[in-house]
């Protein structure tokens, strides 16, 4: 039987842009399955007292994530660009998402998303660049009306109470049974978890 | 000539044990020499706004660390016991290892510290186990004296004050020319730029 992580992520979220565009090929050469988990990071900010990112609240931690994620991307060869506003909104994405894992293009579509915003610097609120998104997954953009739906209204916000529930904080964040893991730093720490935790 | 590389590190930071207790050896396998340089957090975090650790201001982030300890300090083969109470005041072992810097055995000072703390659970802020730790690491208890003149009180304040303009918001942190890392998971990527930066 093949091992399996949750991987919970937000689209505004800089560190997982990087578990976004390697978390499927590291889990594929470990034989583990990845249950992408979108959810917004907004609601549990707020419920610590947040009204945004934490790296807009704190100067110094801001700089630094900035330039961290620079030298990061460099080295992996990934593209960068700084979006702004940061955060971006990134409800309508994170509908999308819900809506495309129901067409098993969850991963295609995320993917698509976080190059378009930190690859490309592009606005993820703006529905001409979810567009592309969608088209670059090979979805529908019909896609859209079933995104607006009272079900993945509902269903995203679900999403948000059992990243809590579980415990989650922050994103890029890893779940392999009873183990939680934060940030992009711990992807192969969790990944191990889940293939040693195979039956 | 020889890289080199600044490291920040805070007595009563859990993360900071992690890098105290393997940089010489990993800084000394690269032809990196470390200036080892204690510096308090609490300024810092009072400046963001808190009055404790952030450990302990957000619980579920607090307890995720605390797991997070026990299974990398159980990776490396490090003893770990949580502290109690967490944080502990580490203002005398910060004072005294200024004091040890100036004959030279600050390394050997600060691991005994951090052993004795996270190793054993031990109070830092207790004269009898800081003792220990200066014969430890061959030092005189004469030392204490010194750890309470005004020039290292003073010296103390400096690091605090040097640690917050170079843009330090936790610890441990590590500086090479012009870059900051911060955080145990950055050590390798620290000493990979101190090395690469030899003249």
């Amino acid at each position: 039987m093949t091992g399996r992580i949750t991987f919970w992520f937000e689209f505004a979220s800089t560190y997982s842009y990087l578990s976004v565009m390697r978390i499927g090929a590291l889990a594929a050469a470990r034989g583990v399955a990845v249950d992408w988990q979108p959810f917004l990071l907004g609601p549990v900010f707020a419920a610590q007292g947040w009204d945004t990112s934490p790296f807009n609240i704190y100067p110094a931690k801001g700089r630094y994530m900035w330039r961290d994620m620079e030298r990061i991307c460099a080295a992996r060869g990934l593209p960068f660009r700084r979006p702004d506003p940061f955060p971006q909104n990134g409800l309508k994405a994170a509908r999308l998402a819900l809506a495309a894992a129901e067409q098993d293009r969850i991963e295609a579509f995320t993917k698509a998303v976080f190059q378009a915003q930190f690859g490309d610097g592009a606005d993820i609120s703006s529905d001409a660049v979810l567009q592309g998104c969608l088209r670059q997954a090979g979805l529908d953009e019909a896609l859209r009306l079933r995104a607006q739906s009272p079900a993945i209204k509902s269903a995203l916000r679900a999403q948000t109470d059992a990243a809590i529930a579980a415990g989650i904080f922050g994103a890029p964040s890893f779940v392999s049974g009873p183990e939680l893991f934060w940030g992009d730093d711990r992807l192969e720490q969790a990944l191990e978890h889940a293939a040693a935790a195979q039956i």
